[in-house]
């Protein structure tokens, strides 16, 4: 039975319905949005969205069943497990006013990427980029944190609704590094009170754009490297290809030649 | 008649002279937008405007009756044909209310780019990288719609004139990926009332320019590997031409040494 | 006498004096703007200035007697030359309502740049990227202008501001496209009047940067080439030495091999 | 006893434990902008500051004490060094009105750069880049000079609080530069007075963020040019390694050919 559900589950027609599924829940979800149609058809779309989980569980278990232990080993599958366990996390009743959980339910859109092996490429891309982001976001994080310490002692009195706490610091800094308003709504009032401000904030946007431009080019270099060692290997091996073909004649010479040496050499001693 | 009309179409006057005439449209479409000098020579510039129209039409008919059916093998002849036809969309009269069809004609002046070589070549080159684009400009709209629903589920109530719809998010998005003024204007205030809100946005920041940086890497990666090839296949002519002449050398040494070994077989033989 | 000149104005204490009337004169006019410091020492900037002038000029004039024609060779020259020029547009008097003139003497600094080496090879540089971004600055201008033609005969009414005549629409397409307050100022408001401007500016956003992303990536692309290009060069050259190397030794062994053949031969004909 | 604190100050367990101690300190330094947890715990806080600032000061010491003067060849040292120096700084007492003081304590956190590989290795490539970034920011800076003496004399008495002395005017180029609020803060006001002041901020827009390209593209290429040269060099010392197998297998060639060489000599010499 376990092939039986194997072959179904795997079956092209099987995976399309899937995939449509998927793309209808998007739609409804979007459509739940109008409260003009939210009024109307408010049950058919819950319906709708509860069958669509009800699916997507299904097919989880039978997976589950599937491929037992070994459906967690790909990460993109505890990917999409992880969307529908998000599912079932009761919004109604007691939960009602954590409006935040009725909004994970959008992720599920998100199962789409892990269908699409386009898009699949794409994120795996962006994920293969972190190692090279990873760091860099520590040091970025720690000059976050120092700014927000002196951010927060320096400014924390006068202007409490920036620079409030270091939670609030941290945000304002998020804002300057996006160049937002950083002069009109915080440089400039700040200067007026601190004179010497600017220092803070020139300071910083230069030490963040710097590491950021650091990032990008660290990403840059590294997918031109990564593709240009793959090509380097494919012409490695042809031209190793072609230097042994000049070895192997240079073997077979090696060989003629001793054939002639062979010759004179049994010439001489049966000449003499 | 056929061929005269070839000959005529691609005639170094005759492009020179449409091409004269592009450009002259686009001045006179330039001069129309001010009020002072259109209530003057309002009359002469929509007959010049006219008149450019109608030899762009008699171009486009002479080249359909010459090129036949091969003339729409061409994007660039199917795109000229498309702003000229869009010129004769009737915006006068009963349609005069729709002020964005009159706005259709300044497109004409687009026809430059088919004209001009190198404009061509910068066009082609931006076409060819979409390609790149596309995919991950799929995953950003499905990134865009999942936000967008959640915005609209989170905020729609509290801030209608930003996430009062799915369209409406949407656009508020767009601005937030653009960086303008996202903090002042849409997070902060709406942070004033959600406090979490800025999991949101700043999310949904990290995420857009995670993206878009990965398709500019992407763009430069493609852009310098495909130059990077070109060159290696034009060094590996070079050097397969080189190792060629080793292999030849060595073909005739061997020839050598066969004959030198013959000799002595010859030798040996007539000894015995 | 005009070998004698040339050797002055080539020798370094007088190249490094002029370096030094570059810096103090660029120092004097940083110091005129600051009214106390012009109120008390007004003559003495006022003079120092024009005795900077003065030496500038006698400079320009011993070379124009001593390279003659070829001074205007050199594009250096000329730009030297025409700073050095314009410091002698009158400013007072009848002149000095056109305080704009009086600006141009700032500008005087910038002769540091043909003094400085490295100076001198970052503008080279950034003037040898002119052609990739030239004609992309041409489509951009194409760009802007059918744009502005559009915003002008959409809104030029309704917000007169920004969109009152071509030329204030090409100031607001910059504005836009260096996405600066585009939403709040611009997009938002003439939503509010025209519900579909939204196409308008989005899409003139996604042309623009697309553009100017094709322009940073032909930059950098044609960077990376010319690097590699000559890199290849200087690799080819070696590699050519070695394969020439193994050709001589080819050479060697086949006339080795041809000694013996005629060894053989002699040896054959004494026999028989 | 020198070697034995050599031993101790480079032991795993001491190192592990000084990076444990600016861990903490950091976390010490965060919390103590809590007004709340400041007021409570004020004395703790203040205690446990000095005991971290007194066991660094010790490790300098030991470090000082082992190492000599090679202690200061190493770059990070001096970092280090500093860093504890500037934490006996005096705050308190006649020196408690400069805040600023104060704030240089969180500086101590950039201890973890030093004690962190990677973040070393981030650091220092950023410090690498810095001679392709340093005369482009030279350049950059007398842009920016040359901009702020016309921007003073042109602006000033209009629009003091922008243009109001040279250091005021450099602060809002900077603002420009990040292309923040330039239109609808500064540009367009002062179009309104000033009717060609977009001259001035088009052009300064253009031309910085020309410069700024600039670098990108040659910190790009840089690092591209490194990698590749490096790969060069592995790439041909395996190409040099296989060239020379040819070679010595064309000398064996060569000896081979003369034994035949001699053989038949030989053999012609007993014939005779």
């Amino acid at each position: 039975m376990r092939d039986g559900l194997k072959k179904f589950i795997e079956n092209k027609y099987v995976t399309d319905f899937i995939l449509f599924v998927i793309i209808f829940n998007a739609v409804i979800l979007g459509l739940m949005t109008y409260p003009g149609l939210y009024s109307r058809f408010g049950n058919f779309f819950h319906i709708s969205c509860l069958l669509c989980v009800i699916i997507f569980t299904i097919e989880m278990f039978i997976k589950l069943y599937v491929y037992k232990k070994s459906f967690f080993k790909d990460g993109w599958n505890i990917f999409d497990f992880t969307l529908v366990a998000i599912s079932w996390v009761p919004t109604g009743g007691v939960f009602s006013s954590f409006r935040a959980l009725r909004v994970l339910r959008a992720l599920r859109a998100l199962r789409l990427v892990t269908r699409l092996q386009k898009l699949r490429l794409i994120v795996q891309a962006i994920i293969d980029s972190i190692p090279n982001v990873g760091w860099a976001s520590v040091l970025l994080a720690l000059i976050f944190y120092i700014f927000a310490i002196m951010g927060t002692t320096m400014y924390a009195e006068t202007f409490p609704q920036y620079f409030g706490s270091i939670g609030k610091s941290m945000f304002t800094l998020f804002q300057i590094m996006s160049l937002d308003d950083w002069a009109t709504e915080l440089a400039r009032p700040i200067m007026a009170v601190f004179p010497f401000a600017w220092v803070y904030f020139v300071s910083f946007i230069l030490l963040s754009s710097f590491v950021v431009m650091n990032v990008i080019v660290g990403v840059i270099v590294n997918a031109i490297s990564e593709i240009s060692e793959y090509n380097k290997k494919v012409q490695e091996r042809k031209k190793l290809q072609k230097c042994t073909n000049i070895e192997i004649e240079l073997y077979k010479l090696k060989k003629q030649i001793a054939v002639v040496e062979n010759l004179l050499k049994a010439d001489k001693e049966s000449n003499s």
